[in-house]
């Protein structure tokens, strides 16, 4: 075993502000606690809310770490005294408490998942937030079925991408909307059975019309505003609506008559305030269900782009672009590239 | 058995209006299909639909009779040929599909319930409307746990006094709202354990204040309008609220951030449009929990008034002062009275 280092490079939020407020720092390396593993990152996922962090329109919850980065690929190399699910040497990845914009970074024991053998370091790195975000609100909480239509909007996103494939495996048919006909393409190339083009298309019409008019049966949403009435309108009766994210604003205006005649059950969550022992038992879930989809190529990470830790800034500006199809990643030291 | 007469009274909707619209007429006794009963009617609730269906407001589902009247209670006289769960003599209460506001009502032989000795016909007839749709829309839509707040809008009304009965007997603990302070000694009468004067509290922070600061588990909600928003607030963590109807109108504004962050189920329905086969696995459950805790004393209906039936008019103006505490009943001939 290498001695551990006393210090790190870590990316920080030096302000909140634009991309250029993502500097380097040299930081002390975390020693884990009882229940916590230290990872050597070899690689981080960008998510939305990293960008939002940034921004200062994400307050840090109490106990996580200031500096961005919800999940990490890399190797396993210090061990709380409590931590028995891995062992230093381990290939791992797993959600974090923030901090994955590092050289090193601590997660929780039971939050670290084996990285299937057919994943490099930046593909298992763009996992763990999305698995477990489609994870939860799409099969937990609305309970998708096998045969059902899961509508996915921003279906080429890093969560949509995942939502593809994974309702695909699960034997769901699947409808994305999406920006652009590259989108659109991309999509259809993950399975998405059909992809509508919001900007020249009507979603409620097209996914009616997709459903022999019977609407949506689950809808991951991540739009809010004035999708939320026309998601009311798209969902078939007993349909679930699930928010992950208000890109389109929290705040607005719907008529609920349709929420009680279709008996429609609309819900949401964020997965970062979840306890420690709820995203335990996701990942538990996960690892039974999801990693086997994951090792036979059923459910294949796609990654729009890939940047050094110390390009995060140039990261965060494509993701602002929302350009991006699939994930942007992060990759430190040695990590394979895409 | 007493030979049936050709013809009956009922009370018609002789064109959209107000009570006054409601008038008798005779008409051919209805012959049950296969798989009704046909029943002498001694007594019939009058509900909320009733009164929007004579406005017409409410249309009439397809093939349903056209006479308002949504349950009855009374002595089972014919059967159809595959009706095996009543026979003739029975006494039963049930749900109809419409025309309960007669001397007689066709019902399917599966929605009709056995009435429990200690009823009288006047109170069976009070029950499957309200029983229902608290069984389905607090214990199986909102899953309403032991030990967890029942927030119930509309405390008072036929729906919120069996829905009080009926979480206390579960070991839920009940709040309500309501519109003067009579309503709120009735309420806890009832054994409701806190009662909010809307007129005069803010039920927010009166929800928060009982719930040491949690909120409510369940709300059951027959208000919408500016009620769905505060609904939100008044949630706890993981709260389900469910509408029913919609008082205060079906379009609002909201904030559905704190539906997202608080994890909040939002979901409606409502009982006419069910099929035939969900009525009757909603009466079979209510059989097996519901119906003991009535024999047992523990939900007690509640009457306002009892109207005779020619005086169907008066029982619609009753409930449009919304005075009213319990349920209003319609008395056919030698029937009981309260």
């Amino acid at each position: 075993m290498t001695k551990l280092p006393s210090h790190m490079t870590v990316i920080a939020i030096s302000q909140p502000g634009g991309p250029d407020v993502l500097v380097p720092e040299q930081r002390a390396v975390p020693v884990p606690a009882p229940d916590e593993i230290l990872v050597k990152v070899e690689a981080a996922g960008v998510n939305r809310p990293d960008v939002l962090q940034r921004m200062g329109k994400y307050p840090v919850p109490p106990g996580a770490s200031d500096l961005p980065g919800l999940e990490i690929a890399g190797e396993v190399v210090a061990v709380g005294a409590k931590a028995t699910k891995h062992k230093i040497g381990d290939k791992v990845m797993s959600l974090t408490s923030g901090g994955g914009y590092a050289e090193y970074c601590v997660a929780p024991d039971l939050h670290a998942m084996t990285i299937p053998p057919n994943l490099s370091m930046s593909e298992a790195a763009t996992l763990p937030e999305t698995v477990m975000t489609v994870w939860h609100n799409v099969f937990e909480r609305c309970a998708l079925k096998p045969g059902e239509t899961l509508l996915v909007h921003g279906g080429s996103s890093g969560i949509g991408t995942t939502a593809i494939q994974m309702a695909k495996a699960f034997g769901a048919k699947v409808i994305v909307t999406v920006g652009s006909q590259d989108k659109c393409d991309a999509c259809l190339k993950l399975g998405a059975d059909v992809a509508i083009n919001y900007k020249t298309q009507d979603f409620v019409a097209e996914a009616k019309a997709a459903t022999g008019g019977e609407g949506a049966n689950v809808i991951l949403d991540m739009v809010g505003g004035d999708y939320v009435d026309r998601n009311y309108d798209a969902a078939a009766t007993e349909g679930r609506i699930v928010q992950i994210a208000f890109l389109g604003g929290p705040k607005a205006t719907a008529n609920f008559g349709k929420l009680m005649m279709k008996r429609l059950t609309h819900t949401g969550s964020t997965l970062r305030p979840r306890s420690a022992a709820d995203k335990a038992a996701m990942v538990k879930a996960i690892e039974t269900t999801v990693l086997p989809w994951i090792a036979a190529g059923k459910v294949k990470p796609l990654i729009d782009s890939s940047f050094a830790l110390q390009d995060a800034g140039k990261a965060h500006a494509r993701m602002e672009t929302s350009q991006h199809i699939g994930k942007i990643v992060l990759t430190v030291g040695s990590a394979n590239k895409v």
